[in-house]
């Protein structure tokens, strides 16, 4: 923690500052500029961030040092983390997963269809959800447990694990009873409470960034996981909000090289989101792929124009066909697999 | 609902359009420009809501006509909803109500102190966090049902309504049996799951902005409350996450008007959290009052050097008095009294 | 100037650091704490600002101590800067100035009536565009020189001061020849060889913040025109760009207290481009008064209805009439006139 | 352009506006929906745009049907626009064209030695500002005229196109008797009077899209380009300003498909001022081609550090080398070359 002081503040004001953070094992290094005076500390930062510098007289400005994350760090852990699920699926690895199917639980039949399908594709992974967050209380919400009953059901017929979203604290049990993996959605990723319960289960779990959560703040989410004890942890970029309107969000690409540098978690991609147009779908898969991502994340459904939700941004199966094709050549170029 | 056809589109990709929605009750009206055929659907829109227009053949564009909320809005209910609550404080009518307190209970006196002196200088509802929802999983994260006691035994002792956040589903009858009004946090709102839970009890419920909510979903999510049977809704503006890092957060100010004119529920406009700086805090609710809001939420701390949380937003009593003689002086300028 | 190094820098990095900025005559101050050294500088940052210290080896993050402008900072002036313009009209003093008219000028006979209307309810700058910066080439781009004309026979003819858009160096001397105050728009608050010439000039400049100019930027392009000679520079705040789209702009009410705690410059705000909205304009304006500026600026038309630009956020005389009254009122309440 | 009315509107609002409309030529289709009036008009929407039909009474919304860009649409011409420049090089065509070189020219020696290195590599355009847009007036704003005479030696010495950023209309002749492509810098994509003299003349340029720019006005500003008779454009990506601040800017890399499909127009992705930092340059120049971008424009240095402008994110020519050889992998693998 460095801290600027005004430049009128006075000898007391330091004085001050430097009595009440020694209190907290911290030894103050003070550097009188010509323009102004600089103090910094040395010792626990995490002690530091307790106290508000901001509002002590005579300080102008703080600045942090240390990223406020440490367990999801790549200075706490230097190599990959590899996330291992039932039939041989691990993400995090040289190979790239794949994460496919349609938005919601529609029925059984569709999902043992599309299941079917995205499989013999080279999906490993089979999304459905069966608990939505819609806008509109009168949308679509879902299926529930009937739909995680499904979910498991062709998971197990078709040999493919599963992903499906928890909202509720009191949903979690009944989600790691069905599911391989569990999503935690944009809109939950400042849902402290959620994130503590999900960190103490023991089942993988994939945390969407929210719309405008910075990637500091992301890291900070998934560290209340892995504070808690859940170390499966999978950070997906489904777009953020901008002023840009031609599309839903904007795909942060960036965001990839950010999280692979400051973490040690796999990172996922959902272009499906991150664009909100099956037209642009292909081209952000592939650009996630190019930017250096560790999975996908595609909405697929046979009959879009009868999907419950999210019809807009559904490929169909021929479309996703292509797109695996494409994604294969681009993984190969990047010496990935997929 | 608007459906503008691209210049490619054929009779047949009208007629199949015409097909699908006239079983759901829909009479289409098709104007054929000169460069583009646009159809216009007279009928429920909301059924138009559940089919994906914009992934039938031929389909460039699809615009909504009537707004998604209905409850909420002016439409709906023309006067403005007043909000009865205990020692005759009323929200919603022309006394601007001001809520204030520390964010966090931190004990019994320091609550007791605070809310003596700011019920002295006008305030009518007393805040203050018992359950947090921190950035980080190291930071303090409240007292939990000890923090609610303490601040149900000092709105009894002073005679003073009281509001505290609900972060979880689990809480909400909780929160409901010590407080007066339940807070829905930023982080929180689209939190579909706890919308519905506080949506069914019988309490009133001051729904904050989310940082990257858009006016038209921050109504949504107050239908979610009303949907669910609970008419006692306060929205508040509490800033937007934009570009700018000079201030916290960017105090929407134009929200104010927006929603008096879209809604007839109360709007809170605080400027603690829209700034996050005490120094801006007294211009940011003269701004408030001045659009047009009907009460005020401020972080009030006798110590901000030594709070829990969010002291840098902190006013110090003296400062806060300051800004109630001002607060006032703008109420009566534009007719309204606090 | 504070540089935050990696872990794992090495000794040699440090030194190849130390000895690189000696060079430029600074003294570095280093702090090895636990997890990471510091480097503090103390001499001229400007110096350090022409090296980019983010790419030497075992550098991390570079942190900026001083802010990078001087003349516009009240550190360089502690009272607030007073701009004065024909006719005894102030800007920048107790009194809040009022700039109003139409858009672009239209026609002789129009300005004239409108100048005559708005100076009779106490505006005391004619706004009207000659030269108009339009999103699309297929749009009115104004009269030229011809509206310039117009507009000084007006101020002239009714006692009033002008104002009006300057976009292109090759201009500014005509704009110079004719209006009392040059105003530089949002799309050129980055037009640094626009910001020289006008620099160099002695006429009083109204700087528009650009759409997604932060405020420390805002004031480096005011700081251009300071070092170039001209300090008679308004700071103009009109709306910034997010996601919100139920209004056009964002009127960040928030920069008028920044803007003023950093600056001694006047602070202009404009509701008409920072809603958008005939209907929001009257709140951002009282808002605007009552979160501290100095003078107002907006949108007046006799007929909405034939504007030949921005009809939609101007406001008739009527509700303009309505709009003074209740303005001179927040003025009054918070200590100053109108 | 379409229009919705309030619920309130009369028969006497309803018939003014077709009125009034028809006086332009339009039809108006009136459709009388249960809970609001809407009307689509058919014919010139360019005449209608110049009407404010928001502020005519009973209005409540007003939707646009057509793009407002014509010479730039797809609609417009279907095949891609192919720019022929000197060297056998194209922009535009399968093979992916590259622009390298440094921020700013600085020395005749350090261009031509940078002009070899990256020629080598297989760069086909070499890039070099003599005209800096820089936020502080105390930096380094570029050789002017002899940076040019410069860039325009070392290309014919080595044999290779240059571009360089025109920032004024008074140097729009210089730029163009010195260099292959003008450069239109992001803080003057909306400069109006550049983008008409440079409309004007015979020269290629690319247009920078702006920190705030939406997708649609990037196009209407090629538009002001294209009307005024100049056909060769290139469009920009580098890069969008949002909320994240771990990254300087946000690469928006839908804006590829999405530009591409909308307009006929090459299509260059900037991850130099995309990313902000050269650690994710490459991964940036790779998401690029793989979302299906026509070129790359890097910054590459010899010496970063001792860079005069934009040194933290330039490569070095080592890491160049990297970037060109996995970016010829990523292009192969999307049916390009490089």
């Amino acid at each position: 923690m460095i801290v600027i002081l005004r430049p009128d503040a006075t000898e007391a004001n330091i004085q001050h500052i430097v009595e009440r953070t020694a209190k907290l094992g911290l030894k103050a290094n003070i550097s009188r500029g010509v323009e102004r005076t600089v103090i910094g500390f040395i010792g626990p930062e995490d002690a530091l961030r307790a106290i508000p510098l901001e509002v002590f007289p005579g300080v102008d400005q703080v600045m942090q040092v240390l990223a406020p994350y440490r367990l999801v760090s790549r200075e706490f852990k230097k190599e990959n983390t590899i996330i291992k699920l039932p039939y041989n699926t691990t993400v995090g690895g040289t190979k790239i997963a794949v994460m496919a199917g349609p938005c919601s639980v529609e029925s059984y039949e569709g999902m043992l269809s599309i299941a079917k399908k995205v499989k013999a594709l080279g999906v490993n992974i089979l999304r459905g959800g069966a608990f939505k967050p819609r806008t509109s209380p009168y949308d679509f919400q879902g299926m529930g447990e009937e739909g995680l009953k499904i979910l498991q059901a062709v998971g197990k017929e078709v040999g493919i694990c599963t992903i499906s979203e928890v909202m509720d604290t009191r949903q979690v049990e009944l989600l790691a009873k069905y599911v391989d993996i569990l999503q935690i959605g944009a809109r939950n990723m400042q849902n402290f409470s959620l994130l503590k319960e999900v960190g103490i289960i023991k089942k993988p779990v994939m945390l969407k960034r929210g719309m405008s959560g910075t990637i500091k703040e992301w890291l900070m989410s998934a560290e209340y996981l892995l504070a808690n004890g859940n170390y499966d942890v999978m950070l997906c970029e489904r777009g953020i909000r901008t002023f840009e309107t031609a599309t839903r969000n904007t795909l942060d690409i960036n965001a990839v090289p950010v999280a692979k540098r400051l973490s040690h978690l796999p990172v996922v991609v959902d272009p499906s989101h991150g664009t909100g147009s099956w037209e642009y779908v292909a081209a952000g898969a592939r650009a996630g792929i190019a930017a250096g991502c560790d999975a996908l994340m595609i909405e697929v459904h046979e009959n879009p124009e009868e999907a419950f939700s999210d019809g807009a941004q559904s490929l169909m199966p021929d479309k996703f066909q292509e797109l695996m094709v494409s994604c294969k050549r681009v993984a190969l170029a990047v010496d990935r697999d997929l």
